[in-house]
């Protein structure tokens, strides 16, 4: 995966707050705003006690709406004299009710919600209905953007009721990439991106781990494989993986693991020297080394034990293959095989892709010339110039390859286009 | 209180940086480097119950032990076998004793402490003993600093042990400014801050809370004053600033809360016009008029209810006194009163300090030549230029205002010299 610059994050940001800003004229704040929205024009406000009941006895559930309060409340103190409110005013809690308590999180899984504030047979209640507790975060999420701490009643309050807010998102695959490897985050670090991916609806993780610069998740299969972190403590354990994971998951949120082989993968010789082509010449991966392969069969293995979503990111972007041309042993095995370098790319990739494959995940690649012409399992991102993204270009693009395609935003938004 | 250029803070984030750079030499990694430091080459780890043991039964000391421990784990997963370890290598707990434990928080509170780890006497256990439970809070920061997280023992490892540290600051006052008029800080974020500052052994939050743009605090005294915020949501209540104070103090941090009169007040006047000289002339405030000084005094009685730290800061630097000449009621007033622009400043701000002493509090003032020649009991910080802040000017500085100095380096740190 390439480099972002910081000049393009701050133009997609920009555009990012012109679409805000263009939403400024709805006296709905609602963010992304949901599939349907009636309002109405009277004041509720929040007892001190608000709570919530459920059909589901979700630990998920508990926290999230605990969660969900101390975002409303920013830490304000609320110390209003409730006697003082008319009590028809009073909202006392949130009921959920969900019909398919067993759902798992997976791609696709149903996050669509109803919300209506109050309820109509008991208006001292709000009610959420949503057939997953993944939908019902997502109701949550819309609830606590109805509420605000008032500085005049010195309470929660809830304006422009009634709400009945219908709802269910317009893209299945709505991602956020984060790059451990061009900088490490500290645990704490990613589970405050996560929080902020939950408060917008997003809901794939893209981790891009590993790439050139270091390789910093400890892979029990090779483990010194993270002998190619920046430092000893610049490092993930298994056990924080599968924390950050968990973390997600209790959040709606996917983890989405990338390895970007065969040509971001330098950190790897650091453990592995034979992994290079040679000490000078140290990228991509040494496609003439069975030990090669056998590394990412470690790797995808170690994988499949902490990273269950049913996707898996392979990379393959960016390859320059002069230094298998330009090393002798390299070089010999490609003209043994037959294969030019273009040839010997496809290769490497469609091995990968194979390694993946029997693990249990369906695949996701880079897009790239080289990559487009590939396997029709695959799914693939792109990061082409940013005119590609604009909104009537998604379904060209989507026609134009035929497939199942994740377009992807410089890095910030990925969709999945409905072709 | 003028703002500062993100120049200006860059240049002196980055001579930090070399503060910080130019320490690497040492073995010794705690920051501040404390008065005395001896160490050895043993490494402990600490017990996965690592708890603590006082002879002071304060929730201030709990909480701030959980915090610590917190973030010496840094979320990372402990996920060892401590079996596997040797018993005598194994750290389970730290034991505290606090001398006078009916301190309270305050200026020139005693902030010294002794830390030994391990205890020579139950060589399981650290060591920390300090005068003052603010001591042991100092104490634990320091010991925080000596722990890590190790991917290779998989717990929380202590190295160059055995440790014995003796400190005291060599500030009594170490301060950091927080500007909440011209950016409104939510109640998180100031949070935040405070926490950030107890790593660094800070002990007093400069709350630079009002100036021209913004006015976010209630004042009930006069109620229309924070009409002067940027927003309603941008407000923080009576509440809320009672409880950033009672945050602070438990983290061993003094608030300092300030007004900027008469010269950065211009947003007081949204709620009560009569503040300002005339529409069209809006700052300093309106000296001829005596609703000016009722609100002083109604603001510094309602913050002698919420900041109780003995200090209070009433600016009074960058004071154009234009509008006071060419307003012909204040013009008039003047001539009436036989002063000119240079004695109605003196004036102006000896008049607000006198109303700081009604309630209690010593003063501080923002360093002007227009200040520097006012009253005896007063503290003065400065913003002059970077070169005043070198090390080998303090003194010099101080010596030449023959009183005490509270020098301000660019709104980072703040030291009370010497003199």
């Amino acid at each position: 995966m390439g480099k972002m610059g910081s000049e393009m994050l701050i133009y997609v940001l920009l555009l990012m707050a012109g679409v805000l800003a263009s939403g400024q004229s709805s006296p709905v704040k609602i963010w992304p705003m949901p599939a349907s929205v009636s309002y109405g024009h009277t004041h509720l406000y929040l007892t001190s006690d608000f709570g919530f009941s459920s059909n589901y006895g979700s630990e998920i559930l508990k926290d999230a709406f605990d969660r969900m309060l101390a975002l409303i409340k920013l830490d304000h103190v609320i110390d209003a004299n409730f006697s003082a409110f008319n009590s028809s005013s009073l909202l006392q809690g949130l009921h959920i009710i969900i019909s398919s308590p067993n759902g798992q999180l997976q791609y696709g899984v149903d996050e669509s919600y109803k919300l209506i504030v109050p309820s109509p047979e008991k208006p001292a209640y709000a009610h959420l209905e949503a057939k997953t507790v993944y939908g019902a975060l997502q109701g949550l999420q819309t609830f606590s953007q109805l509420c605000y701490f008032s500085v005049t009643s010195r309470v929660l309050q809830i304006d422009m009721s009634p709400w009945t807010i219908i709802d269910q998102p317009r893209f299945s695959y709505r991602g956020l990439l984060i790059d451990t490897s061009r900088h490490y985050l500290p645990v704490p670090v990613i589970k405050k991106v996560i929080d902020s991916m939950s408060y917008a609806k997003l809901n794939v993780m893209h981790w891009h781990i590993v790439d050139t610069q270091s390789f910093p998740l400890e892979i029990p299969s090779y483990p010194k494989l993270w002998d190619g972190a920046y430092s000893p403590s610049e490092r993930y354990t298994v056990a924080d993986a599968a924390d950050i994971v968990s973390y997600a998951q209790k959040r709606g949120i996917n983890v989405l693991a990338e390895i970007d082989v065969p040509g971001h993968a330098l950190s790897w010789g650091t453990g592995y020297p034979s992994l290079w082509p040679s000490k000078d010449c140290q990228q991509p991966l040494d496609i003439s080394n069975e030990f090669t392969f056998k590394v990412i069969d470690g790797i995808l293995s170690d994988f499949s034990k902490i990273f269950n979503f049913k996707f898996v990111h392979l990379g393959g972007d960016e390859v320059n293959t002069s230094c298998w041309t330009t090393t002798p042993r390299i070089r010999n095995w490609l003209k043994k095989h037959g294969m030019n370098e273009s040839q010997a790319y496809q290769y490497f990739v469609l091995r990968a892709q194979n390694i993946a494959l029997s693990h249990g995940y369906e695949i996701i690649n880079w897009y790239s010339s080289y990559t487009s012409y590939l396997a029709k399992q695959q799914y693939y991102t792109s990061y082409s110039h940013i005119e590609h993204h604009r909104e009537e270009t998604f379904n060209d693009f989507g026609n134009k390859l035929s497939r199942k395609t994740v377009v992807h935003n410089w890095y910030l938004l990925i969709f999945i286009t409905q072709t």
